[in-house]
Parts: structure tokens; C-alpha cells; sequence
């Protein structure tokens, strides 16, 4: 089953305790797009300007991506992001954001995005991921990150938004703001009791995945409870699109299972792909690490993840 | 295998979003010696003034704790803290500590609390701790807590403390601002790498527990890695003591298994009751909750927390 990411390709500048990198190739789209490659057949929806080179084309064709979708605008500049992260890699500083050709952007999508039944709506304003949305009526599996921006300035179409997905894929705080909730179980059960207005498309959210940074991650539905840590490394070097990263394994796991139900067995699956997928993003910058990475190691990690987390689970007899 | 813990015993005023309470029983050693009470035999040594309770005693008494090393100071007052939590919990100022009778306070171990061969030295200043430490070289598995403020004011007499131990039990910034890396697994490795002077007691800290409040806790060894989540709650009232609580789920079990190896198997079990143990902590006030916690519900939440924890492991065969 292929998978329809619509979401920005990037030029990223990016400054880390470990170096910096100036106009790297970066984005949503990008970074779920090849994670999701491991997995399944990818399309990506966005646009670009006239500095986007080919040799960044060339990384996602190279992984199998289809990059019709990647509409190049005339006059226009691809979206820019200059980051600097703390020694600590837990903050960050936004030192410039420039929207370019995302500035009235309308994403079009072609013939072969649209025959995909699976799509991931990566952070955009939620009122063009509900236009996305509304195309694919019949999709499978649709699931949506946002951002503290449009939780701010564009609640109401967000929550809109969420109410017409199956999966929620947000950091923790953001869940926490969207809301009003500091509870992480309380505010993931209000999410997934919202449901999409009359004549809008799906049945409400039942998937609730909060993104813990270097904590992990843990995924809530109306039944269950599941969490794992993020896989320990002794190096991270740059964060930049781990969250992205993450969601590609995640939703290219199911996308990947298309005749298993959409329960336990198949979304622990995938939140430890995710997880694995996340780990090797923030081994070096940008996309450097994803570009070479080999499905074998994926499958070690994989092995290792599950080797970390497993206990006996036998209480002990105990005192009153 | 009896277990000593030396540390404070405290009242508490507390202010959550969920309400407030005025002078209730807490301290690190009378939440750590409550948890491991569930476990084995619990000595606490530690100092009271006038102000101390018979009724907080008998709360200790209760669960079996042997009290004889609770020092009555004439004179003196207890050990209280005043602190207030925001809204989300993570974050609590002190709004005022008063040292009372812990000024001058000099560790006197009973005959009792000597014969332990499980020591648990909870956050006092760390020359005091290497004292307690060096009355009971023979133990067979010690470990400790500490804070930041004897990080900032007494870093070497913590550093010799530590290397004194088989176990550090910290918060993660904690571990981070202790060794001046911002890597968990790198600060982790960095104090099992800390070693005795020569003629001091232990053979230095095999066992590190990173504790990461509502996110679980990691444990790294030399050779391993291991990570739970909290067991989520929806509902947390007042953090206090939660830390301690954890320890004594922690160390208690350890001590439950006197003919057990200090392996993997044995540090899985014991962070999963740790875990189990904080959670009913944190869903009341002080100790409200563990003084009336029944073993079977323990275990219930033990196989929960199994069955949150749990995937199947084997990896999905990639396109390279």
C-alpha cells in the first residue's frame, strides 16, 4: 500500500554542539519520506523554488521516492529554516524561518498521490491539510503532526483537522497545549473522544502517539497504554528531523501490514520502527545517516530495542 | 536480607494544583523505608525534634518499620519543607526549608540498623553518607541518592561518596550536571567508570538509575541498557516523595533476593516494582496512599505494566 506525505521540503541551516551545517537538505516531508522508504512506496506533495538543486532530488529518488509530486515554482525560494540547538540538545533556538514559495502554497496532488491509501499530513496549515484530506476520502490510514504555531493561531482548523484523521503523531508538550491538559493520558483520551463534523471524512481519531524527544515515546488508543524509550546513543549529533523520521517508520510500518488490523500487535510494530528509524536520523546531520542506512541494521536495532525493554513481569510475593 | 536507610524525615507542606496539605509526614527516609517495607525488614536512622508525632511514628510502625534509630533531639525541631508544584507538576518551587534538628545532625546507626546488609543512604550531605557508609563496610549492596545542591557545594565529598557504592539512584539533569555530559548513557558510564580510594570501602557504582520523573526511569550498567516508562496515571496529585518511593521499590526488591546475582534479571524486577511503587505515591498526598497500599494490588500493576511494555521484537524484512 503506498503512502502520500504532503508536507515542506526544506533547505535547513543547522548549529549543533557538534558542528553546523549551512542549507542541508531537510524538511517534513523529506525526512518521514525516507523513513517511509524502508517500508513502502512513497510519494511526496510539496513545493520547491528555482535554488532547489537536483542533486537533493537525487537523495529521494535514490531511495525509490516518487518526487513527482515536487512542484517546482517559478521565482520562487524553498522554504529555509536556520536552527541552533542547546548543549544539551533539548532546546532550540529558531534564528530564521523563511517561508518562501509555502507562502500560498496549494498542494496539488498528482495522479499517483491520490491512488496511495495511506497519507501522512506533515506540519502545514491544518486548513491545507484538511484540503489534502478531502482528496483522499477512501485513504486507509491518514494520519497528522502539527505544531505549537497553529495550535496558537489556527486552533479551530486543527482541531478540525484532527477530527478527520485515524493517528495523531505530536511531541508531548504540544499535546499538552492543544488540550489544555498537562496530563499526558488525560489529554491523549480528549483527543481521541473528538469526532469530524457531518459530511467530513473519517471516524475520528483512534491512534494517539506523543513524541518524548530523547525520552521516547508513548502511544495511547480508547483501550491501551504503550510506551518505549528512545534508543540509547552515546552521540546524538543533530535532532533535526527525528520527529519526522519517527513518523515515517510509524506509518510506513502499517502501511506495510495492509491486511493487519489496526491494533496492538501491528502499532507496537510500528512505534519500535519509529523508534529505531528516530535513532539513526540524530546520529549525524540532516538526512546524512538516513541516505546510507542499510535495512540490516534497522533489523539490529530492532533486535536490541526489544532485548532493552523486556522484563520477567512476574510480581513477587509480597508483604501485606 | 534487613535494609538500613539513614536520610530525613520531614514534615511536608505541599501546594498542587489538586489541593494542599499542611505538615504531613514525608522526608526521604520515611517515603523510602514505607516502599521497601513491602519487601523485607526496614531500619530507619534519623533525626526528630519535640515537634515529631507519635501518630507519624506509629504510620512507620505499622508497616513494620523499626523505628529505634529515630533520634528524639531535645530542643529541636523537625526537618520541614515547604514547596509548591505547577500546574503541569514538572516544575516546584521551594517556598521554604527549614534545617531544624538535620543541623548538626551525626548519623548513630543501632545495633538493629548495623546488622542490615542492604544500605540505603538517601540525599544528606555526602561526608555524612560516606560516615554511615564506612560503619558498614560489609554491606552487600549499598546504594544512594543525592541532590544538586551537594553537586554545587560539595562536589568532591559526593564524587567520593559515590565511588564508596554499588548504586546510584539520581534524577537525570541531576546525573547530567553531576558529570558535565548532557548524554544520559555517556554522564551513566562516566560514574561507573569512578573507582575507591585506596582502603575505601566498595568496589565502585556497577548500577546507575537515571530517574525521569513522569517519563520512567532508565537503568545502565557496564554491559547494559534498560528503560521503563512511568505507569501512566491520569490522574497525579502531589510528586512528593515519589523519588524515594521509587528507591525503596528499587532497593527493597533487591534486597528481597538475598541468593540472586546483581544480573539483569534481578535490576529488571527491581525497576519494575520501583515504578509500580512511585505511581501509587503520586496519586495522593504524602504518604496517604502507600499507607494503606495492600501487596495485591502491587502485583496487578505489575502485570499491567508487563503488558505496557511488551512487543513482539521481530523486524520487519526492509527494502534496503
Amino acid at each position: 500500500m503506498s503512502i502520500t506525505v504532503v508536507g515542506s521540503i526544506a533547505y535547513d541551516t543547522v548549529k549543533t554542539p557538534f558542528g553546523e551545517r549551512e542549507r542541508m537538505l531537510g524538511g517534513a516531508a523529506v525526512h518521514f519520506a525516507l523513513a517511509a522508504s524502508f517500508f513502502e512506496d512513497v510519494a511526496v506533495v510539496g513545493p520547491v523554488g528555482d535554488d532547489f538543486g537536483e542533486e537533493q532530488i537525487a537523495v529521494m529518488r535514490s531511495r525509490g521516492v516518487d518526487v513527482e509530486g515536487i512542484e517546482r515554482i517559478a521565482g520562487g525560494r524553498t522554504f529555509f529554516w536556520h536552527g541552533e540547538y542547546g548543549w544539551d540538545l533539548n532546546s532550540r533556538e529558531t534564528i530564521d524561518t523563511q517561508l518562501g514559495v509555502f507562502e500560498g502554497f496549494e498542494p496539488k496532488l498528482t495522479a499517483g498521490a491520490l491512488s496511495s491509501d495511506v497519507l501522512f499530513l506533515a506540519n502545514i496549515q491544518p486548513d491545507l491539510q484538511r484540503q489534502v484530506r478531502a482528496q483522499m476520502p477512501d485513504a486507509r490510514f491518514v494520519a497528522l503532526d502539527s505544531m505549537n504555531l497553529w495550535i496558537d493561531i489556527a486552533r479551530d482548523p486543527l482541531l478540525a483537522a484532527i477530527s478527520e484523521v485515524d493517528c495523531v503523531i505530536l511531541n508531548d508538550a504540544e499535546l499538552r497545549q492543544l488540550t489544555g491538559k498537562p496530563n499526558l493520558v488525560a489529554a491523549a483520551r480528549e483527543v481521541l473522544s473528538w469526532r469530524p463534523a457531518r459530511g467530513a471524512p473519517g471516524r475520528g481519531p483512534s491512534v494517539v502517539v506523543a513524541k518524548q524527544g530523547e525520552y521516547g515515546a508513548a502511544l495511547v488508543t480508547r483501550e491501551s497504554f504503550f510506551a518505549l524509550p528512545a534508543y540509547p546513543l552515546e552521540t546524538v549529533i543533530d535532532p533535526t528531523g527525528a520527529g519526522d523520521t519517527f513518523a515515517g517508520g510509524f506509518v510506513g510500518y502499517i502501511a506495510a501490514h495492509p491486511r493487519e488490523p489496526l491494533g496492538e500487535e501491528l502499532l507496537r510494530g510500528a512505534m519500535a520502527h519509529a523508534t529505531v528509524l528516530a535513532s539513526f536520523n540524530v546520529e549525524e546531520f540532516g538526512t546524512e545517516r538516513i541516505e546510507r542506512l542499510q535495512a540490516a541494521e534497522i533489523a539490529e536495532r530492532i533486535r536490541d530495542l526489544h532485548a532493552m525493554t523486556q522484563f520477567a513481569g512476574a510480581p513477587l510475593a509480597l508483604r501485606g
